[in-house]
């Protein structure tokens, strides 16, 4: 068991220094504390009992700091100015006579991270994550067993990447022995040399294993990397540190609301506070401008926070944008049929385009029709990807249509955004509605528009058809005020903030390649169990799928569902009208080994029910 | 310290027998456990070293579950079926020689019911409760100092009565053996009282010490208790146990959302569900009944839930419940201009009644109005509690001129449901709204339309205004499928479930005497201090209090609520277009301590600012 670590702490980091107050990198304040102190604290919560700090610029600082910890020892690199990391490390030669976690003073960290590596059996491992994108990152290249190859700042140096460099490392002091050793050998060479160069060169005579842990953390390096440690690494591994203990995980497979993180559930337990003062509007403008990053930019778009459901956002839409010019709705699901239901509600002219539901759409038929209308519509409203059957509908060519014809694009994105890249300008999307339990993985009671201005600006003046879900009026207000017009869901948009920045965390793209893989999963599966499912993949959102019932007499969509209920998994009933099907959806915090074991159980139930 | 207990376990329980499958009343089963199970792992985990059970009807079904339990002993008392508790406690006497608590084997309670009494110094203590209203409860008189005088199943032959008898009393070994030499001197006469009589004989002598404790707890008599145990306090009895840690507190004193308790909070936490769910519908069945019976009977009235704030149930009842007929719109403050906005936007055929502000509305005036118009309003709809300034209108007294006048009563009842009691039979009140986050305490993100079934059955034909407030549809899809029709807020739902419990719990009444309390904390405070607040206390809601400004040329509203703020009070500014005024309300989980620190900060606010 290891229980030493090393940080090394000689550098000057001049690119963030002026936040450092003149002192060394460690002493970034964070949270009120040094990000130094934030490591010690971890370390000696996780049992380390030594913990060594391998100074170098304004190495008083640290020995000051060490007259507070009886744990510290400072061991100085006189000559850190002009030599690297390793021949930080090679001052401990005299000192380190045992394993040792080997660590850097500038990193933000999960303490999971320490525990990983504590619980490994193996003697030398180097802890990597999921790419973070955060710039000046290591990438590291192993070998099939993850055993270290190379490492580098540059991906074109390396064949296949396996992860990136976290920073923490186990190192066995035998290893630790044979780096001085290569050291000692050529000094001259060493002395310049970063410590991951050693662990390179190491790794050609010892197993070096590198093992890739979902561990939130990053670097300060720069301003950049400290904006970002502070608005949303820190609360990220804040919030996931807390959130305990477990809560009891269901599989679900309906299209929303999805599975959570716990750290997502228990983002609602916060004081109490009156959503009218500022500390909560700030809360809702980070929502709002994340929102709005997610899709495009806030120099030409903001995003508009309503308390209720998806259909909210749309029905704002729908009835706040369109003044007396005809509306044209695509209809080829539920969804688009609900557009319908509610310009007719609010008696506005529309057109409505119906289209075959398990059909990509015809764009030629779709211009043709527009162009032959005697009045032209001032909006077009479609589903992006219709829920009904997870048609993924091709906003950016019906986009380029709108631009065509001049009519706003209204697009229902409810099962799409945050997970389906979009993007407002290049799609030439008007207004766009989500909502927080889909692809965000929060939790209901949050629903959004995200406007481009210029259109929104027009809408001032249409006489409002509504209160509760004016548009125009529930924008400006927040504008003005940071407030809504009426009571928010408080709680709900603390798990919002907090799902966005796991989203952020995960990336938009990232997340749409871990659904995607989990409905390959799922369709594979589905076609091995002789299943079919409806949309061809070509036009498929891979986020909810339509399946058609098995062909058996003693098939029951209700006895499926209660089966697959009593094991964790919640499937969904079809809503088409014409085809019998059901639905699973592939969104939440689930990935594909959870859907393989949703085959597993597929099949055991189909073998049933072929038996009766 | 206290470290054995006798729980009195002889009877026969003939009342509830059938669910306790013939056994004792003590293997109830609850949550899958017999209910002495439950005491019995309380007394453990609260470091009771010794246990015994003092048995008669069916005395082996105790002896079997003794093997199982090291710490268990049974005494049987022969002739449990002709003799009262007092005899079985009596049958104790050679076999305890030390302090010990006693209880009755039909409780169902809180952990801490055991800590406070183990903690207390005092010998001999009796732990009470508030008032449950369950039945056959046992109150308790004491004179000044706490100390038991009597205790009696009617209150008719008691004085002051200070609380209600839980079940659970800690006795010393001496007052043991006092009432053990009570009962020898007369044994004929004391073989058939209770334990509490043995009780109230040696208080006479020795000082008994009543403790009243904020416990949930019930004992199990009769079905009826067993209902309510099963669906009401057992739940309740967990959650406020689950709700750990504790959460900072804050003190909003705006008027909603409240403060809420830790229980409240932490029921948000559950496992993901999809709402469409049988077991989600239950929980919002549930809600809506229990929603229904707070103002009125469920077989003449529903409860219809929407995801969305207070102001979205308003516009759904005015949206959805007026045809072409006139409303008129009681405007005596800002939410009744709101709903003239609604009325306005929906294009409504409406009348604007208005009245002063902080003045009691003049009914004779409002019939010679309603009397005088041209075209006569189906529908009438008045605030209940004005938020704006405090002002309680008189609805039972407008409910007679609907009458009259044969309109259906619109009521906004936001800031007075659940604190003040509203019945909708006697009010004559055809729509009320309400929202989940002030007088209920619970969470926000959830608001419905208490609807009286007849009216609401008539809107069925009304053309829809729109759709996602669209009452009819909403109240039909649900009453159909168990579920909303459009994704509701699952978590807020739970926390208002809680909500509910406590509410229930604690009694409307007795929630609303709180709140008059800090109320007149307040009013009094203010007066003391020269500030003047608007309505009179005769047409006072108690719930929101507008307040003049201090007339001081250096005061500053937004520097005063920063000072709160820093202490950990919200408060909030005034709404009144004319008068200069700011707000404060003193409903949520606060009491009149809270609001006499709040004044002793703001007499230290308003020295501060005398001082300039």
């Amino acid at each position: 068991m290891v229980n030493s670590a090393i940080i090394l702490a000689a550098g000057l980091g001049s690119r963030i220094q002026k936040h450092a107050g003149q002192k060394p990198k460690g002493f970034l304040m964070l949270a009120e504390k040094p990000i130094i102190e934030h490591s010690i604290a971890n370390l000696l919560e996780m049992g380390f009992e030594k913990i060594y700090l391998g100074t170098g610029y304004r190495a008083e600082e640290y020995e000051k700091l060490a007259l507070r910890y009886p744990q510290l020892v400072c061991i100085p690199n006189p000559e850190y100015a002009q030599t690297g990391s390793l021949w930080t490390l090679y001052q401990f030669k005299e000192h380190i006579h045992e394993d040792f976690l080997l660590l850097e003073s500038d990193l933000i960290y999960e303490k999971a991270a320490l525990k990983v590596l504590k619980d490994m059996d193996k003697p030398d491992v180097i802890l990597a994550s999921k790419f973070t994108s955060s710039g000046d990152e290591v990438f590291i290249e192993t070998d099939e067993n993850q055993l270290l190859l190379n490492m580098s700042k540059s991906r074109d140096s390396l064949n296949e990447i396996y992860g990136e460099l976290v920073g923490i490392t186990k190192l066995s002091f035998q290893s630790f022995q044979k780096i001085c050793s290569e050291i000692e050998g050529d000094p001259r060479y060493w002395k310049c040399r970063d410590y991951e160069d050693g662990i390179i060169k190491v790794s050609k005579d010892v197993k070096v294993y590198v093992h890739k842990h979902d561990i939130v953390w990053c670097e300060v390096d720069d301003e950049h990397h400290w904006t970002r440690a502070n608005q949303y690494i820190y609360p990220l591994i804040q919030s996931r540190q807390k959130a305990k203990p477990p809560v009891h995980r269901n599989i679900l497979l309906n299209p929303g609301p999805a599975t959570t993180s716990d750290s997502v559930k228990y983002a609602q337990i916060v004081p109490d506070i009156c959503p009218r003062e500022g500390e909560f509007g700030e809360i809702m403008t980070f929502i709002s401008e994340e929102l709005t990053k997610m899709a495009g930019s806030p120099d030409t778009c903001t995003t508009v926070l309503f308390g209720g459901s998806g259909t909210a956002a749309v029905e704002s839409i729908l009835s706040s944008c369109i003044d007396t010019d005809p509306v044209i709705i695509i209809n080829n699901g539920a969804y688009g049929k609900r557009m319908c239901q509610m310009a007719e509600a609010y008696r506005l002219e529309y057109i409505e385009y119906k289209s075959e539901e398990a059909v990509p759409l015809d764009l030629q038929k779709l211009e043709d029709t527009i162009r032959n209308l005697k009045r032209k519509p001032s909006h077009l409203a479609i589903v992006h990807n219709e829920t009904t059957t997870g048609m993924l509908n091709d906003i950016e060519a019906v986009g380029r249509l709108c631009a065509k014809y001049k009519m706003e694009m209204i697009v229902d994105a409810m099962s799409s955004f945050a997970a389906i890249p979009i993007n407002m300008e290049q799609m030439n999307i008007s207004y766009l509605a989500a909502s927080s339990n889909k692809n965000l993985q929060g939790m209901a009671g949050v629903s959004f528009v995200i406007a481009n201005l210029t259109p929104l600006q027009k809408t001032k003046n249409i006489p409002p058809r509504n209160l509760y879900l004016q548009l125009y009026d529930q924008f400006d207000h927040f504008k003005r005020t940071k407030q809504m017009r009426f009571t928010p869901p408080v709680q709900t948009l603390y798990a919002l903030k907090q799902a966005i920045l796991e989203t952020k965390w995960e990336g938009i793209e990232q997340r749409y390649e871990r659904y995607a893989k989990s409905w390959e999963t799922l369709v594979n599966g589905l076609t091995r169990l002789g299943l079919k499912y409806l949309v061809p993949e070509s036009a498929h959102s891979k986020i909810i799928t339509s399946v058609a019932e098995p062909e058996n007499e003693h098939y029951d969509f209700e006895e499926m569902h209660e089966f697959f209920y009593k094991r964790g998994f919640t499937i969904y009933p079809g809503k088409l009208d014409d085809r019998k099907t059901f639905r699973i959806a592939n969104i939440g915090d689930i990935t594909s080994k959870d859907m393989e074991e949703f085959i597993v159980h597929l099949e055991q139930y189909l073998k049933d029910l072929e038996r009766r």
